[in-house]
């Protein structure tokens, strides 16, 4: 049973348990999940700042954009289980022989690729909410400013989640050049994620 | 339905409904109890950071003592939904005689104060599970440092949405004094969830 489909209860339940997954790579993605719909909330709401047409157009724009990038993090909560368990497995191989443990070796490192582009792809859909949440905090109703002020809260973790998940995990990788330019990439999605954050917290405080 | 028994998914989905709950409290109230569970993940792992009796004997502690903030989290997410609607319920009672706008006064406030009342305890209780990080963060596994910076990333956006939650509630209240006595109780919580999370990251990064 994939993880969202399990009740909250339930899931908040296999978060706590000792099991590896789910982990801080899934409540990371869970975090950006949260986040990004109570902006869609705020989109989708009948009044908006000025109740201009012009706030109205943004609204519908950033919230369409809001529904894609909902989708994948939902994807991502259980995406990041499966990679993390694939890493668990390719551990366990067996390393008798040498080709065995050249076998184990190549598995090692695809499992832990694919562990670190799910949370690097969270990182850029945080980032990507974070630049709508801007647009939102602009543009709609002043009443849920404290919805959209959570929304950005969540997004900021989700964020750093991912990051701390992306770190562990290049900190295997025996692709050094690949290693540099992930590192790279995240770095410029958190402070391209941070200043979208900033400018919505400001906005919002106006 | 309570919000909890919803699968992950269709939280989701009300998260994002126009409907007026849930909103930021609830949201505010999971990204803790995603995180204290996390915490407590961590703090039942068979490793511990030296493999020491002390070791297990703060995490069995810290563990338990989470156990309970996280039972207490799981409730404030549909108790902030229902005391949100209490207060959007009080604002459409009938004002046409003066009886009835004195009534729907009392009831407001009422409300509002209730409304006040859970994110209050949710910015307590984030507090209190970022204390037992910092214990984690001393005595817990290396291997699952992620998951515990993860958690400590998802306390802080919970404390932080509380904040927002009671901020925006005692502004309506009339009760002065309770008002600045909450406001008050507010920043010293916020303040000790800020230190807590940093001496725990500090740890984590040790």
């Amino acid at each position: 049973m994939s993880l969202i489909d399990l009740s909250a209860r339930d899931l908040l339940q296999a978060f706590s348990s000792s099991d590896p997954t789910p982990g801080g790579g899934s409540a990371a993605a869970l975090a950006s999940a949260v986040g990004t719909s109570l902006l869609m909330m705020v989109a989708a709401l009948p009044k908006t700042r000025s109740g201009s047409d012009e706030d109205r157009a943004a609204l519908a724009e950033a919230g369409a954009a809001l529904t894609g990038v909902r989708a994948k993090l939902t994807t991502a909560i259980d995406d990041d289980a499966a990679a993390y368990d694939r890493v668990v497995a390719a551990y366990r191989l067996p390393k008798g022989s040498a080709e065995e443990q050249a076998a184990r070796k190549v598995a090692i490192q695809q499992a832990l690729r694919a562990a670190t582009d799910v949370p690097l792809g969270v990182a850029r859909l945080s980032a990507a909410a974070l630049a709508s949440a801007a647009v939102i905090a602009a543009h709609g109703h002043r009443a849920a400013s404290s919805d959209a002020g959570v929304a950005v809260a969540l997004l900021r973790a989700g964020t750093r989640g991912a990051r701390l998940n992306v770190e562990i995990n290049i900190g295997g990788l025996s692709d050094s050049e690949s290693a540099k330019a992930t590192a790279e990439e995240l770095t410029r999605l958190c402070e391209a994620a941070a200043r979208a954050a900033d400018e919505a917290e400001a906005l919002l405080r106006a």
